[in-house]
């Protein structure tokens, strides 16, 4: 067989293939790849004889796009056999810069919507303007006052559970290629938050995105009305040791020491008469942020290996998103790493999806490190 | 004929109508009645053998429905006509209480758009959040610079062109009739604007309404996004001596003195990436307010002459809403006062509209005291 160049290719032979090349499948890097290269990794370690010094277990699961619905439920129901030493996730990509990267931890999540109000009938902004409360007004002053532009969080007390970052993560942040000019490039942006700090750094504290607001209508559709009520959807971005609970509370304390009432439900007209400042609060799912100290014998045991192997990794302290670690985490507080292995630029979940064949190598180097490796 | 109850009703003799019934028509109240009304009293007058002491023009436009857009071009092709001594507009409704009215002043307008700008694509906001700039609080910060949750606007100077009220126009929302508890039990609120101050004293002032405001999504269809953009859409209520022109000065250089810079179009991806705070903000049309001291000559024969008909006026010095009062004002600062006759529930631009004929003779007499009494 040749390949596009007319050049013969030996199928069987890895070194006539061209590293660049791709892959396409469904799946095929998020999330097929990793099986095929703990496969690849055991059958090479067999064939030279090789047994690991470790028992090695290996959890398919089959659910994650779907919000993995039962899979806490199958962690608790098989405790003997799925509470191991440390867990290694393999989802995800490897560094933009193409290095493999290791992954110590996630932001945890959890959302809430606002609703507060105005009159119980749109009013005419001309006769009633600056009388009657404009409800948008009203929920632009209660988002100011959880917030700053910088993405300080000015609720009391927020910041007292959050953990300082360790010796081991300021160095690992320290290291990471900086993303900074090329992301602000990317997204239009002269300036961010943060004062200045490098993204990771500001990853490692919790966030408060407002990710929708909406009252009245703008633009040609606008009209002069004070409007019924106005309603805000944020999430909080958690960090160890805060949780939901603890965040729930916080927030709840913040917003009636504004002088708000808070409701579950739609209040009906005498409700609203009653009080001279309601908010109804909905909180979403969310789950709890999750981080495998960087300096523990284990964490140094992979990235030690992994370095042995050519593969010195990007050591990220922590995800900005959420997933939940947490789950093979708790309760007994178990190392968790995330060891992706996948080309950054594999269009997951979109078309013409694809697994790069260099990382696919080098995954497998890296597996087979591990396996042989790992005490 | 006969009535609804069966009593026998001669339909010339105005004795035997029930003064409580209504004419049902379109526009019957909003704006055909002063028209019969006026030709009424002119017939009145005329049989009884009387003369005005002044000259009357009658002008009737045909468009103030649709913003009136020749108005001002009709008043300065004619100006020896339409330059009168003083002008008495007959639009609009009496007082809720069924007392007749006279307006002396309506709140100018301008509005504006105002979008400011996070990444030129939408970013998951645990992966960057308190990194890259959120629209939304950049708007909600914008917004609450610009006013306060009592109504107070806290743009520099702002306050610097607003005339104090009159002893006049004082003792005129002294004497109004106080319509607060009921509004605030119709309106279902229990706390107003303007720490307590009564509605009628508030709409001396102006006031900075958000009329709307929208970026992403809330409830159900809100997803983790930082948004590209946020937008509000504002207007401004202005009294004398503001203007728009004044105003517009006013919040720019408000807007720029937090490092805003100012856009009239969409920015490009370069423009955006080479300004730390953009704002595209966007002017409506506006017009100023316009004011007649209650205390003139002619405003005081006016009213005079409606207490000796038994109508003696709730006196208004403004409205809260804006109506083009400055057309018949400018440029000679001529009187212009609102004597409305209509019914306030009479239902207007809506289904089943209609005149009450109590408050179509109350505008007869009303205007045969008028035309008949002038000097």
């Amino acid at each position: 067989m040749r390949d596009a160049a007319g050049n013969e290719v030996d199928w069987r032979n890895a070194k006539s293939l061209n590293p660049e090349w791709r892959i396409y499948a469904r799946s095929s890097g998020d999330d097929k790849i990793p099986i095929i290269g703990m496969a690849a990794a055991l059958d090479a370690l067999r064939a030279a004889g090789y047994k690991p010094a470790v028992n090695l277990r290996f959890v398919f699961e089959g659910e994650e796009e779907a919000g993995s619905p039962h899979l806490a439920a199958y962690l608790a129901k098989y405790p003997d056999v799925l509470r191991p030493d440390a867990w290694i996730l393999c989802d995800g990509p490897v560094h933009q810069s193409r290095r493999m990267q290791l992954v110590f931890g996630a932001r945890g999540v959890v959302d809430l919507e606002l609703t507060v109000y105005g009159p119980v009938k749109g009013l005419h902004d001309g006769h009633y303007g600056n009388w009657v409360p404009n409800p948008i007004v009203r929920l632009t002053h209660l988002i100011d006052s959880m917030r700053d532009e910088s993405g300080r969080i000015l609720i009391a007390h927020f910041y007292d559970d959050v953990r300082p970052s360790s010796k081991a993560e300021q160095d690992a942040i320290a290291k990471m290629p900086s993303v900074e000019t090329d992301l602000k490039r990317e997204f239009g942006i002269a300036a961010t938050e943060g004062e200045g700090l490098p993204l990771n750094e500001m990853l490692m504290l919790p966030a408060l995105n407002v990710r929708g607001i909406q009252s009245g209508h703008v633009g040609a559709l606008a009209s002069n009305t004070i409007q019924t009520e106005a309603q805000a959807s944020l999430d909080f971005r958690l960090v160890p040791a805060e949780t939901p609970e603890s965040v729930k509370t916080l927030v709840e304390q913040h917003i009636e020491s504004l002088g708000y009432t808070i409701i579950r439900t739609t209040p009906d007209t005498s409700t609203r008469a009653a009080h001279a400042k309601l908010v109804k609060v909905v909180w979403g799912s969310g789950y709890p942020p999750a981080r495998t100290p960087l300096d523990l014998p284990f964490s140094n045991q992979i990235a030690t290996l992994m370095t042995a192997a050519g593969h010195d990794p990007v050591r990220v302290p922590t995800l900005g998103g959420s997933i939940p670690m947490y789950l093979f985490q708790q309760p007994a507080n178990t190392p968790v790493l995330i060891l992706p292995i996948a080309n950054h630029d594999d269009n997951q979940h979109a078309a013409n999806e694809n697994i790069r064949l260099q990382n696919l190598w080098d995954g497998i180097d890296v597996y087979v490190a591990l396996f042989e490796g790992l005490k």
